[in-house]
């Protein structure tokens, strides 16, 4: 799509393409590098909005990607550990709607060091209104 | 492995396991659908540390399950949106290590609907100690 950012991360230069295959790239842009050093994404070259729209060879193709991605993080950054996934739709975080697999490399240094990708969205502040506590589950 | 949660779902009557296929399961909680309503977790069967330990067969079979799963929980609970991914490493958030790719509904009522799975990573509250701000990124 014309107007998409990863459809056309060539004409972007500060994205930087570190890595394709036949269906994917693995991209790092500085800006997303300010706080979250050494993190990039695994981006379908056609226009796939989500990861559930993906196809199995877009899919097979994240995977390659990720594990020479994870080889070359692991190498130039050292992380002790990732958060990885797909933010799905603007309710889910999906600020641009092209799939997009975040790699982000985790640091124990980091002040929210131990804490996932759920940590705050399965916490009480993010509790639905009207929402009971079900107090055996608890 | 003997003490692994993940190796052992049937073992513990909290775990429902809802699909599975010949590498992976999809199963969910109660105890994690307390405020995630409707989260779910694809696995492999065999003791598999992180995503990128997966294989290529487990890999395709997260995919076959994340269709299934996705279809059942929109038609269930019908979110506007999802958070998807897997933690890595303690310092990544992972508590459990035998890899499992989170699945969790996202809904517009949730006081963090629109955070996604990096907003707090990101977040100047997650600063590393020295680490400088780069003026031209910013």
């Amino acid at each position: 799509m014309k107007d998409c950012l990863f459809c056309n991360p060539m004409s972007f230069p500060e994205q930087k393409i570190v890595y394709e295959n036949e269906s994917c790239f693995f991209i790092q842009s500085p800006r997303a590098q300010d706080i979250l050093e050494g993190a990039g994404l695994i981006i379908p070259k056609a226009h796939t909005e989500t990861v559930f729209d993906l196809s199995e060879k877009e899919w097979l193709d994240t995977y390659d990607l990720m594990q020479k991605a994870k080889k070359l993080l692991d190498e130039t950054y050292g992380p002790e550990g990732y958060s990885t996934g797909w933010n799905v739709k603007p309710v889910g975080g999906q600020s641009i709607p092209h799939a997009h697999f975040h790699i982000i490399p985790r640091f124990a240094d980091e002040p929210f060091a131990g804490k996932g990708i759920r940590a705050w969205i399965k916490s009480e502040a993010n509790r639905r209104p009207g929402r009971q506590i079900e107090a055996e589950v608890k």
